[in-house]
């Protein structure tokens, strides 16, 4: 059988040992390994790492546990405003979604644009008319109502400030993602966010943006970053990875390693990612990253901390 | 006196050496002088390299020859959509724009963000709320009426394509940016654009995305490029040319000359770009591109076409 490698995310940030309990450990372990498996499955029957990358975020947008589709968390205005980006390694292909609402999965509204559209990234009304355009399956802004995140606004509005809130004060930087080899050798990410609790002024994080949340070349890797997306905007984190692999010879470790210790201020965040010979990598300077791998070498591995 | 240096340009493409009359030739040589002497004023006065592109900028968006500000191109609905990004190489800190309307500057509402924001990258309705709270200046919409521009569209519509024209056929890929090496040694990049004419679905391109369209980094350069935003988006231009001379030690002018030549498809456009040294390149593989130069050490000049 050919290489195949495969890791997933659901987002980094301060996760706190001390607050997780068992069931919420155990809830956010099976989502993650539902998800694997569901992806892995489509590696092993044939199935390319677009496919699989794609197929691995819609199962945890359609996840109320993961700041992304169904539980994205709210704006400011009390709504949900998603971003998401697909890439693909092959061609260099891209599809890139930002401030959309009640689509169900923005993950596949970004695969369709990279499919069916000359344009690589698309916002607001536009998206969404395109999104109509292509039959993309809407949702009522009800369905994306969650308790646990409207009750994230009112604390965050009561603080009066931003969160990058996922999971209340535990998960700071909520973003599901995924990487993939497919068994053609053929690289692929994928990366899926709500944005963060109480923000305004439609901004766009680093999660659509091509080369900083979300890069996949051949030639390198593939990968997808969850943080805070500022910080990850002036490294150029993912093509910087890409681009220490290409110019200077560093493995994919440790290009990894040194753009997360080095370029990114302490606890943004991390970011999963896989490369052309299928190692896996999955660095984070955060207390925590919601995170699974698996290939056809190595069995499947489930993590929310440090090891 | 040390050394300052400042590169600006007015848009790349298909620009016609046999249409390009006398007199259209002059107004662009003319607009592109005004703008780099505004600019280059600030430099000799101690102003900073952010001040300079910013002005230059501004200058060019002032003017109905450029697809940038007021002379912004129509979309598919007849409004005027624009994008802008400015970055700073000495803190890396950025600003960028998208999908804004009636906004007079979008580079002074981009450099606020810089300032004065958390974040880096807004867009749409709350990026102009954003605006409003920060007292930048608007314009009605009429403002941003150009009979040439609204003739583009019709013509456009008529063919049922998109274009990325700037100047009929002439400048298929309008937009303005600067680039600039001050007296303290900080470098600082600035790009604005109006877009494609009869574009649809909120469409960004390469314009305000940060390390493709618009970077700047102390340690390697400042870039402003100017084309085909996909092609550009998937070649990650700007960082690419950062990352060959940070990573592999290519000068300024081997990195630009390749990334042109061989990641960019033929007929992308092109990018004028500073180092930390004062060099100045200005590579494009259209007809032509709107461009003009100075430094301490080199008088003016002003180009359209290949030398």
């Amino acid at each position: 059988m050919k290489q195949y490698s495969l890791a997933i995310h659901g987002g980094a940030g301060a996760i706190s040992r001390k607050k997780m309990t068992e069931e919420k450990s155990c809830a956010y372990r099976a989502a993650l390994s539902d998800a694997l498996a569901e992806a892995e499955n489509i590696l092993l029957r044939g199935g390319t790492a677009l496919e699989a990358v794609e197929k691995a975020v819609m199962n945890m947008e359609d996840s109320p546990l993961f700041n992304a589709g169904k539980g994205a968390v709210y704006t400011h205005e009390g709504k949900h405003e998603m971003d998401a980006a697909i890439m693909c390694g092959k061609t260099l292909d891209a599809g890139a979604v930002s401030l959309i609402s009640t689509i169900r999965n923005p993950i596949v509204l970004a695969k369709t644009i990279l499919e069916r559209s000359e344009h690589i990234f698309l916002a607001g009304e536009g998206a969404m008319e395109f999104a109509k355009q292509e039959n993309i399956a809407f949702e009522d802004a009800a369905w994306f109502n969650t308790e646990f995140r409207f009750n994230s606004l009112q604390k965050a509005k009561m603080k009066q400030k931003i969160e990058l809130d996922h999971n209340e004060r535990e998960d700071k930087y909520g973003t599901v993602g995924a990487v993939a080899l497919d068994q053609y050798g053929n690289l692929a990410a994928a990366t899926s966010t709500g944005g963060m609790t109480n923000k305004r002024f439609g901004r766009i994080g680093d999660s659509p943006l091509i080369g900083i949340g979300t890069y996949a070349n051949n030639k390198t890797c593939a990968i997808s970053c969850t943080g805070k997306g500022e910080d990850f905007i002036r490294a150029m984190v993912a093509y910087d990875i890409s681009c220490l692999m290409e110019y200077k010879g560093f493995s994919l470790e440790a290009a990894s390693r040194f753009v997360v210790q080095s370029k990114l201020p302490v606890k943004s965040g991390g970011l999963i990612a896989v490369d052309s010979k299928g190692n896996i990598v999955m660095p984070f300077n955060s207390e925590g990253m919601y995170r699974a791998s698996v290939s056809n070498s190595k069995a499947k591995e489930v993590f929310i901390f440090q090891p």
